[in-house]
């Protein structure tokens, strides 16, 4: 019989906790740079706050928490049996914080949020019922100008992870509606075409123009219309090299909008975004924003801009974001403004582990220092000298051979073995475990070949 | 109707958080230098993992999850209506991670574990129902010189968190009864007596008599040693300054102990103690280890040392621990000795949150910079200037007049307002809030400024 973790969670071990840390710190470190704090919130909520809006698909996936004591004998009857649930993202403990501390908090509250969340989702490869989100936002920033700095903030994490070339694409979530309206496709197919369109990155060119064709008569003016627009689309879509695309680039496709209404609608909010977009890219010369006009975010909340960003060579987005000016007052009672944005860290932390696997032992250098001729406390004395000198020195404190020892080292992952200490000399001779090479060396020099990259 | 977390659980503000981080690090950095590194396991066990020994009190204090969809429906015939638990301790959750990982391990497995647990208490002033733990513990490692090392590491985080003086008490659990009983104290009075020694903090030195008392005729051989033992161990207690005591300055109490097989036994425990206080005092020469032989740490499963801190002004300990060679294997099947600690988290941060009040600023120090003429890219780029240099830089988005900015930064908590930047001349004007000054700075003498203590 094996014991483990539940069903679709997970045990840390050491390397993956201390990169766990690593992307917390490197995360947090650049929003604060931005003044943004972090906060973090019980696991569990009142459940009438994790049913809050509606419910429906949340309860689903809530880790209820069972009434206790005399509560569970009388609950028996009603069935009521659960007074807590575990938090399923980071956005509605906001809106609670949010609505809580409302007299404690600035007036525009910046707030990053890493912390683990727990759905009762049937496991998956690749998806955990508990699992770490990493939640950016801006509580009460209603100026476009918030936009802007979350881009750009998100954008210097995405260059200090090396992830890789990505491309930030952003739109507005009424853009694709109702450039469709203006195409001429009727109300019922905007919503199935928006779909269609959603699976750009994961479909082929020719099985999106396939699902088109069932939505739209051919050789209708709006089939035409949303042909050539999603043609265009695709192609930025599978450009990767060259230049971002500019809101300018698809200029032609509203300007074919008849309703004057409509076109005007469309201009607006295309103002705001190019606003946007030329000052990220006036901010940071490097930006890799990118206009994106078939871009859906899946989530209902969001009410104006949108965006994610995409790594070369992944296929999903690693973050995505946008406004949603409706969803964090709903328990303060009042509308509140919000902008922000979700990294998957999970997501990110899988990419790390995949590429950076030699990178590991820098995450915390090991060193056995091993027992030859010493007494205990003349072992432990040593290893306190080099810890004092900022070296992380494990020591083997049990009675055996060298040869017993070294073999310990190598399996417990360990890089080097410090196999005697000259105090006095201040002088090392050390094993390098991977190529068993040894060599004698001075203090200074054995740090400064740490330090090396 | 206000709306906050659920009963007995907290949310953590920006302060706090950075404040809590800060500490994980401090501690997390210094064991790793004794090769201690970090895991994490999920926030619930399976409801029989989480029973295993015994349940009972345990049991009580259980979050337990409720069943969903189908189980749920079946269970409700039965009553077995949850399938997981929150873990109610870092303890249980090792002794599980040690079995499902055992080949992958290294042989003697250092680990730290920091990280919340969820009790079903009745809430109290101080005390949680979702609070920090913080456990270091060496697996597997059985001689005497883990306990020097666990105990010459743990010194060395109380003196890198600067609570002050601080006390470290050493015994084994095996002593004291074994001298009550060498001293002809019944057997049936053993555990009552131990019950009263462990309020030695607590209540005064004439409660404690008058409690003994109570328990021994006066006038008898027992009265007299108890009383006279008891009397010395009080004085330990209370004499702050000075030497800490050592194991032979008790020598003339089991000298005492007329039956030579108990005294013996008492003598081989003494002597391994005596290795292990010698050998830390050996190796750090500002140890502060004292001979405690009334210690009694409240659990069960210790089986040798034991030990605890006190801080200088704070009644109870802050953090204790000691061996226990019976529980780590409880799922591996196996006999497992270890030895560990465990630190007040909690305890820790109120101190901290309590004595460092001044020092929160440099958490995060926190700066405004001012929108005055600058149109919103102009504002964005010099920000992102200054953060290029290193400083963490929060902007005015909206479009209030300066005196409306000053006013949110005092009532946001920051302390630097930049009133002006000459990119140029690399000049700034600045002005400190807390006593609205201004000066006007090169970016370098602003730079020292926030670096100076």
């Amino acid at each position: 019989m094996t014991i483990g973790p539940p069903t679709g969670m997970r045990d840390w071990l050491p390397q993956d906790t201390l990169r766990r840390q690593q992307l917390m710190e490197i995360i947090g470190s650049v929003y604060r740079l931005y003044g943004y704090l972090p906060i973090d919130t019980p696991a569990m909520e009142d459940l009438p706050v994790l049913l809050g809006k509606g419910g429906g698909e949340n309860e689903k996936l809530l880790f209820k928490i069972l009434k206790r004591g005399e509560k569970l004998e009388r609950a028996q009857e009603t069935g009521d049996l659960a007074d807590y649930g575990l938090r399923f993202d980071l956005t509605v403990p906001l809106a609670r914080f949010v609505a809580t501390h409302q007299g404690k908090l600035p007036k525009v509250f910046r707030r990053y949020h890493i912390a683990p969340v727990w759905r009762a989702d049937r496991p998956q490869r690749g998806r955990f019922r508990e699992f770490y989100q990493c939640d950016i936002d801006v509580v009460n920033g209603a100026s476009p100008a918030y936009e802007v700095e979350i881009i750009t903030a998100t954008e210097r994490v995405l260059s200090r992870l090396n992830l890789g070339p990505f491309r930030f694409r952003l739109s507005d979530k009424r853009i694709l509606p109702l450039l469709l309206r203006g195409f001429g496709v009727a109300q019922a197919q905007i919503g199935p075409l928006a779909t269609v369109l959603d699976k750009l990155d994961k479909i082929s060119r020719d099985e999106i123009r396939a699902e088109i064709l069932k939505l739209l008569p051919t050789g209708s003016e709006s089939f035409k219309n949303v042909s050539s627009f999603v043609e265009e689309a695709m192609d930025i879509r599978t450009h990767k090299a060259g230049e971002p695309a500019r809101i300018v680039d698809f200029e032609k496709f509203w300007k074919k909008i008849s309703d004057s209404a409509l076109r005007s609608e469309v201009e607006k909010i295309l103002e705001n975004l190019t606003e946007i977009m030329e000052s990220v890219c006036a901010v940071n010369k490097n930006s890799a924003v990118t206009f994106d006009p078939v871009l859906v975010r899946g989530m209902d909340y969001y009410t104006g801009p949108v965006y994610e960003a995409v790594v070369e060579g992944f296929p999903s987005a690693i973050l995505g974001g946008g406004r949603y000016d409706d969803l964090i007052g709903m328990f303060a009672g009042k509308k509140i403004p919000a902008v922000g944005c979700s990294i998957g860290f999970e997501r990110v932390l899988a990419i790390q582990q995949e590429r950076a696997s030699e990178q590991l032992s820098a995450l915390a250098p090991r060193m056995l220092l091993l027992r030859d001729e010493d007494n205990e406390v003349q072992l432990h004395a040593k290893a306190e000298f080099l810890r004092n000198e900022g070296l992380p020195i494990e020591t083997y404190l049990d009675n055996d051979e060298v040869g017993k020892q070294l073999k310990y080292a190598e399996a417990a992952g360990i890089l080097w073995a410090i196999k005697g200490f000259d105090q006095e000399a201040s002088s090392l001779t050390i094993r390098y475990l991977p190529t068993r090479q040894d060599r004698t060396v001075s203090l200074a020099e054995f740090k400064s070949l740490l330090a090396a990259p």
